[in-house]
């Protein structure tokens, strides 16, 4: 893949200038743990919610107005999948597998997280609004009926086959990808992390997971990020 | 990126055996399309939907018992935008940009198509299911206040942000990754067919996005994907 820097890590020209455009409560998170383990230095701008939703004023960082959006050097970089991949590809191979099964589960998790997993989780996200919207009081069972419908019929099947599928996956190796960590087990970080403690997924209904899970909180750069996570979560720039 | 065969496409040894796993109404017509475009042979397996889902011996073939899945050789491909990547790296050089501003275009929209320009229209689709299904008839007013605050609130706002931001992309540039057509203008095709024609994706809303999904449709290898695809959505394998 095209790179401007190449890896070498010593090397002056290799060390990029990164600017993490950050939003509480996102997926944001996790890149901030990313730049952690990869040992980059960069700089954060921080951007809140409003309403619940990232602010307008995002759309002049990338005109999709999501975060996070990472900028390397010259480059804006939007897609939590493509950042990690980018970011490894050109500044931490140590987080990518060097043996070809692994390389390969390690590129389907990077697109998985964001394309198949988060998807029935926004759509919780989206109905969880709609129950919490409010409506004249007699109207309530009503709403409830129709979110536990998305619920039973969609959410909860959809719940399980992701589950039961990361449970199966976990059982087989100490990492997603392989015998070693990797940039795809940050990038599942996020939705794990989300619905960890949710009647969903218990430590009872997913014994590996969980621990896989707790697994990945350990982490010295893990806890270094949410560190400097939760210190952001308290004051306000935007 | 690891590969079995290298790209040597006049080879023996680069002729993959590949079989397309293929369910109706679903984004496995990409892949038809793809497959076609490589030039590659391949065997289909037909699989029909169940009261609008996937049937349950889909999981036999891929634990998330989601389609596409694509076997290649003996390697086992799921996630559109990771098969995309892999058989393009391997069986189709051609379909990647060569200049490094179009290919980091080309790996981000690989990312984007699923993991943030579906996942809203997923939500739409879902909130078309509350909107279908059947209660009592003096409950559907209420139901399509439930689905029309949905709609107004996040659906509208999002449809409108990816396409306005699709519609400015394609303005700068003949295919969406660069100069050339690429992979991810396969890609990005499903969803895009998918919404043509409704009120938020007209040719009067997006001209030029419009323009590009005609000329998507008007390639020789996407019209023989196309008759392939009308004549399997006649027969009754499954």
């Amino acid at each position: 893949m095209a790179t401007t820097t190449g890896n070498a890590s010593n090397d002056e020209a290799a060390k990029p200038k990164v600017t993490l455009f950050w939003l509480d409560q996102s997926r944001a998170q996790g890149m901030v743990w990313l730049l952690e383990e990869l040992g980059l230095d960069y700089d954060l701008e921080v951007y809140r919610r409003v309403d619940g939703l990232a602010p307008p004023e995002a759309k002049e960082i990338h005109p999709l107005g999501k975060f996070p959006v990472v900028k390397v050097n010259d480059d804006l970089f939007a897609e939590s999948g493509f950042i990690t991949e980018y970011l490894v590809d050109n500044y931490g191979e140590w987080l990518k597998p060097k043996d070809r099964a692994s390389l390969m589960r390690y590129k389907y998790f990077l697109h998985y997280a964001e394309g198949s997993f988060m998807p029935p989780l926004l759509v919780g996200i989206v109905m969880q609004g709609v129950k919490n919207a409010p409506v004249p009081f007699f109207l309530k069972p009503f709403v409830n009926m129709i979110c536990s419908g998305v619920e039973t019929k969609y959410l909860l099947p959809n719940y399980k086959t992701h589950f039961d599928f990361l449970e199966s996956e976990i059982s087989q190796r100490p990492w997603i990808a392989g015998e070693e960590f990797t940039g795809a087990d940050i990038l599942l970080s996020s939705p794990l992390i989300l619905m960890k403690g949710r009647s969903i997924f218990t430590q009872g209904n997913y014994p590996k997971l969980w621990a896989y899970t707790e697994k990945l909180t350990e982490r010295g750069a893990y806890k270094k990020a949410a560190k400097k996570t939760e210190a952001m979560e308290g004051d306000k720039l935007f």
